[in-house]
Formats: structure tokens, C-alpha cells, sequence
């Protein structure tokens, strides 16, 4: 990808500049947007039924948020964008429709301020976007990852880990009183120092009930080792399974960033029961970017379950600059985070993503009958012969697995 | 899906027309081609580069088929596209490029006409563009699924079972002949009957071997009850596990249509060590078009091998109406099978599709390097805790399993 002019802002982060240069394009809000901006309004509506999935006759509506969060959007600059996905209606299930929020953001001050300072400036950046989810009504709002921090592991120093807090920490109880203000169930992913076993951090997303009551945690499960992705300096894989959390609004669990990579772990939140999965995660354009629109669906599809992906916005410069292990000069940023959180539905149509530069808020409300519609549908449980995959994996673990080959016996006897 | 005028061609089956009406469109080639033809170029570049995952600095190259292919595709009006993923050089291995082909095309006489003169009329239809892939030097060539027979378990009349061939029957040496003329690499998806054990059906594909030798077959493992989709009337699960034939280009397998909606399918043959997986199937816009871009792409990236997709085209009338459980009137077809064949690679990136309406033959090369490259690069597999996944599916299997939920304590002190 070519590079864009920056404009440095205050908050320490670097924002693209929109800008055509031999034959490439940068800095667009998003592909929605780009797409509607250039196509005419009725090719513009066809390929969106196909990027967007809304090819089963159920169309994905468009909700206007009360006048006073679209108020806070404006007065703080952020993207606000509602939609209400669909479901048939049953003859002897209710609706269950519930209302589900996303929140991307930049980190607020330079990474050069004061520690206290940065996670404080961040708090206040978080206020007016869950206030404009508490006036939408949103029920269940997902924050993304290490949401309190910059995304500091790609530096390796370990002074970053002063950031890390207890599961009831001041992340939580921040969180803990809009959670009782907005009867909201929030999804806090945060970087966990468990001092009861000897001081060790993870990666951690603390479920608050919407009652302000800790209901659990989850620990991120799979940890990359990929790029500029040094977390494995930081933290270990989680050792908590696949829990899946029974609240007031639906059966919701979390698979964090790098989890996203791995179907077995989007299908065991599935055999759980998991009726949404949240994905709160910090990944940058030149790595993830096509598979970003691609995980998240397909994990929605297989598992018959509604997925939310939440991507921070920005560039975080750091103090002190590092390698990345690409042979490349040094240099003080991990990259751009291109935001564009969306949510993906069972039924393999999603919402358009938020912006690739701006904070936002998605919300959408999704009726969680549809999961079980879609089980019944496509069958994908009735026909997934989990036996033969217990059997694969219990053979793969051992030393001396040997896989399934079969040769082409005409090859071997040319060969030897 | 709004409907849009038919034509009724020679073949019996229905063409849409393009048209606008309402502010929707139909009849478009591909998506690739409708955005290519409306949008500014610097803009369906960076378009392009979002939707097909150019994103790693990999472009995805164009070649130009020799000029005897392009005269037989012009000559019989099918589709021919080409290109080249690209792989990074490496210091201690050579290139391993192969060349691969798929074809998909629609039945080539009406579903009314004696069968022995549809299937013939089918293998006519296809030696030109079997011949195309020949003189473009495809090294490995794959079929669409049941190629032989119009896609009649929509029907649920047993009469369609005389299509079934066993896997030495007419259909494999109408391609052994090819195999050896132009030493390629040729799967052959065919409804099978299986005389040793009592006439029993199945969906199978075969592996020919580049030398015209059969190397062995797969079985369907997943077979679908949704929709038209009547399969499990004609065929039960196949019994052949997860095989991958190591041939002279290059460890394949086959996952025969419906089991690309199950991730752990695509994982056993990733398991078994494959390289390129195809999946010749047959389906229908309304039901899985928004899913097909997805699963594919899906599948590539989290095995680190290649995806080769293949889909029908064209509506199939058939000579006794029937009803498809949705509660609808009876209908004598099935909808339209929208094609849209293409590759997928392990870095994320894709090729265009090849048209929703035409006949075609997509070629792409591909250096297998590039498997092992995503492996170390990601990690997917070091990090994929297998162990985790082999014991949750243990479990799952029990009659008495209980999912791992964590309910919000509150939530049943207010409820009970």
C-alpha cells in the first residue's frame, strides 16, 4: 500500500489524507462509502445485496438514533451508524430482539504522556460515545481490545505492562457505573494483572452485568506470534476455555483478536451455545485487512450465531522506535488500525463497517430467534459429524500421526 | 431477488436478461466486471484491491492464454479467464508452480432428451474446453460437480439414478483419454454407483492421475437437507474419511459442495497435509450467493493452502413440476446455479470470478511455496491448541454434555 500524506493530530496519532496518486487511493472512509460515492444509486444497491449478503429477501434496515446520541456524535466527532437486522417471525417463540453496541476508538493523549494521564484522557474519550449508547438503548456494548492502552506490545518493553490492572480495577468499576446507569451488559477487554497468581498478565475480557455485577472473564485463547505482534512477551494462552455467559439480553461470548484466526475456536463458543460472539480486536492494513470482512461472516455462518468485530482507529507512535522483524529500518509505529467494526449475522449478511478513521459507535438490533432459524435451515449441526473429527484431532495430537495420503503409485515408480 | 426477463436458449435452460427495472439490476456477469464497468479506474483499483485481497504487496497477475485457447473459447462462447498468484522466492527452495484449471459449465441438451444423448452432449460441450486447458498447459483441471447429469435431486425421482456410473464407468475414460494427451491432472466429480456393494449411490469424485491412471476417489462427507437441495434421498455421507492425493503436481483434495460449510471438513484435509482443496459443487443464487465468497476465502486462510470453487450455471427445467417445502406452488426448476468459479490463495487474496451465466474455464498459476510461507508467517497451526478442540468434541459427542455457561447470578435470583 502507498503511503498517504499524514496530518499529525493531537492526540499523537496520524490521520490519512484522501488523496488519488498514480493510479491508487487513499485515506476513504470506508468501502461502503466509497462504493456509494462512485456507482450509481441502483448498481450501488446491487452490489451492495452482494457484499453485505442480503440475498435471502431480508433486508438489513437503517435506524435513526434519538436526536440526542446523534447530538454527542456530532459534538464529538464521531461515527454513529444503526441497523436492525431481521428475522422471521415464529408461531410459538416472542422475539428476542436485542440491541447491540460496538465501540472503535484511537488512544487519546501521545504515548509520551503520563501513564495515568493517557488511560485518563481515554476514559474521557470513551464518555459521550457509551452515553450515546445508553440514550440509543443499547443492551449488550462491546469495548475493543486493551481498550485502555495503547496497543504498546509491538515496543517488546515491559514498562508497558505497568498498565495492566485487576479484574476489578478502575477499567471495570468506569465501566461497572454505566453499566447500572443504562441497565447495560459491557464487554471490557483489558490487559489483566491476576495478582493472585504471582502478578501474571493476560489478556483478559471482563463480562459486567447490567446489573453493575461481574458476571465472569474470558482469556484470550490463541496469542500470534506474527509481524509486529509480539504479545507472546506479555502474555500467555488463556486458561479458560470457551465460556459462554448467560445474561439478561442472550447467551454471548468473546473471542478475542487473534482467536479470530481460528475456526475450532469460533466453533467452540458455538457448541457452547454462544448466540453472539464478540471479537474486540487491534489489527493494522497491510496484514489483516482482506481477511478482516471474510473471518468474522463465516464464522457467523457456520456457527449460526450473530458476530460483533471491533477494530481500533489510528497510527500510535511510540517513544522509542523498534524493528518489526521484516528487515526493515526502524521505525515508531505498528501501522494503521483501520477500524471498520462491523457486525455479521447467521444468515451470512452483515452490516456496513464503521469508519477506517474515526471513533464510532455501531449499534444494531438483531433478533436472537434467528439463530436457531438458521439451525434449522441449513442444518449445518445435524450434519457436522463431530465424530470424525474427534477422532482426526485425538490421532493429529500424537507425535506419530501419520496423515491420510494416498500417491499416485505411477509418480513413486517414476521417481525411483 | 427481483425476476428478470428469461430467454430460453437451445439447451433448455433460461438466461437472464441484463436489465434495469425499480431501482434493481440483473443479468451482470460478475461482480468484478459490473464494478470494472462503473467505476473510475484508480477507485475499481483500490476496490479491487480490497475486495480480492491484494493487500500484501503481492499483486495478482493477469495471463494471456495461448491464442488457441482464446480462439476456442470465442469459437464456443465460453468464458476464459487467467492469472498468477505470486509467491516470495526462497533461498533454500525452488518455485513449485503448477497451473490449475476449472471449468464449470451448464447441461448442454433439455432435461426432456433421452439420457444417454445428455450425457453425451455434455461431454461435447465440455472436449473444446477441456481442450482449451490442455493447450494452455494446465497441469491439474477440475470439473464441477455431478458434470455429468443435470442437477436433478431437486426432483426426488429415482429415475435420475440411471446418471450413476461407477468410477471406471464412461465419464472417467471420456477424461483418462485427456489426462494422457495432455498429461494432466484431472478430478472427476460424478454421481457413482457402487456395484461391489450392492448398487449403492454416492456423490465421489475421482482423482485421475496425469498418466490416465486412477490414483483413488473421495466421497462426499456432508450432504445436504435444505432447501431443493434433496440430496440425502439419492446418497448418504461418504466413507472415505479426508484423503489427499499426493500427485505429480502437487497434494490435493476434494470437498464436494455442502462440506464447505463445515470448517472442520476443510481442516481434516488441511490436517492431511493438502495444498490446493477443491470444491466442484452446484448451488443457487437466493440460498448461498452471499456465502460463497466467504467460505472459500475463509477456508484458504485459516488451512494456509489453496481453494479451487466451482459452481454450475444456468436454470434446469424439469419435465415434472415439484414443490420445494417452502410452501410455495410447484415449479419445474430449481433457480439459477450462478457459476462464479474461482481461486482462492492462503494469504487471503482471490481471483475474479468467472461469469454467473456462461460456460468457462479459469486457469490460475500458483506456487505452492506459498502454502508453507503463510504457515510460518501466521502460525495458525503452532497456535491452533489442538488439544483444546480434541477434548471439547470428545465431550460434545456425549449424550450428557453440558456447555460451559456462565450465568449472571442475578439473572436468576430476579427470575425465580
Amino acid at each position: 500500500m502507498e503511503k498517504s500524506e499524514g496530518i499529525e493530530k493531537e492526540n499523537g496519532t496520524v490521520e490519512e489524507k484522501q488523496s488519488f496518486k498514480d493510479g491508487s487511493i487513499c485515506g476513504y472512509d470506508s468501502l461502503q462509502r466509497l462504493l456509494s460515492a462512485n456507482l450509481k444509486p441502483q448498481i450501488f444497491q446491487e452490489v451492495s445485496r452482494l457484499l453485505l449478503g442480503l440475498n435471502c429477501g431480508r433486508p438489513l434496515e437503517t435506524i435513526v438514533p434519538p436526536e440526542s446520541a446523534i447530538a454527542l456524535s456530532s459534538k464529538h466527532d464521531f461515527d454513529l451508524q444503526a441497523f436492525s437486522f431481521s428475522a422471521d417471525k415464529e408461531l410459538l417463540r416472542e422475539p428476542r430482539v436485542v440491541r447491540v453496541g460496538l465501540i472503535q476508538n484511537s488512544i487519546a493523549l501521545p504515548t509520551t504522556a503520563p501513564f495515568l494521564d493517557q488511560k485518563k484522557a481515554i476514559f474521557k474519550k470513551l464518555r459521550p460515545i457509551i452515553d450515546a449508547a445508553g440514550a440509543s438503548g443499547v443492551n449488550i456494548l462491546c469495548l475493543q481490545e486493551a481498550w485502555m492502552m495503547p496497543f504498546a506490545f509491538c515496543t517488546r518493553e515491559k514498562r508497558w505492562c505497568e498498565f495492566a490492572e485487576p479484574d476489578n480495577g478502575e477499567s471495570t468499576q468506569f465501566l461497572q457505573e454505566f453499566a447500572c446507569k443504562y441497565n447495560m451488559v459491557i464487554i471490557n477487554p483489558i490487559l489483566e494483572r491476576d495478582v493472585n497468581h504471582g502478578e501474571t498478565l493476560w489478556n483478559t475480557a471482563i463480562i459486567i452485568g447490567n446489573h453493575g455485577n461481574i458476571i465472569g472473564k474470558h482469556r484470550k485463547n490463541h496469542i500470534p506470534r506474527v509481524g509486529d505482534f509480539n504479545e507472546s512477551t506479555y502474555y500467555m494462552e488463556g486458561n479458560t476455555g470457551h465460556p459462554v455467559f448467560e445474561t439478561a439480553y442472550g447467551k454471548i461470548a468473546v473471542n478475542i483478536c487473534y482467536g479470530r484466526h481460528h475456526p475450532l475456536n469460533w466453533l467452540a463458543f458455538g457448541l457452547n451455545g454462544a448466540e453472539i460472539v464478540f471479537n474486540p480486536s487491534a489489527t493494522v492494513g497491510e496484514l489483516s485487512e482482506p481477511m478482516w470482512p471474510i473471518e468474522a461472516r463465516n464464522a457467523a455462518i457456520a456457527n449460526s450465531y450473530f458476530v460483533g468485530s471491533i477494530n481500533r482507529v489510528g497510527t500510535e507512535i511510540f517513544p522509542n522506535p523498534f524493528t518489526s522483524g521484516d528487515g526493515k529500518p526502524e521505525h515508531p509505529d505498528f501501522g494503521h488500525f483501520y477500524g471498520s467494526s462491523h457486525f455479521s449475522a447467521p444468515d451470512a449478511s452483515c452490516t456496513p463497517s464503521l469508519s477506517r478513521y474515526k471513533d464510532g459507535l455501531l449499534i444494531s438490533d438483531m433478533d436472537l430467534n434467528l439463530c436457531r432459524q438458521l439451525k434449522d435451515k441449513w442444518g449445518f449441526r445435524m450434519t457436522a459429524r463431530y465424530e470424525l473429527y474427534a477422532d482426526i484431532l485425538a490421532r493429529y495430537l500424537k507425535p506419530d500421526f501419520e496423515p491420510q495420503v494416498i500417491p499416485d503409485p505411477l509418480l513413486h515408480k517414476k521417481s525411483s
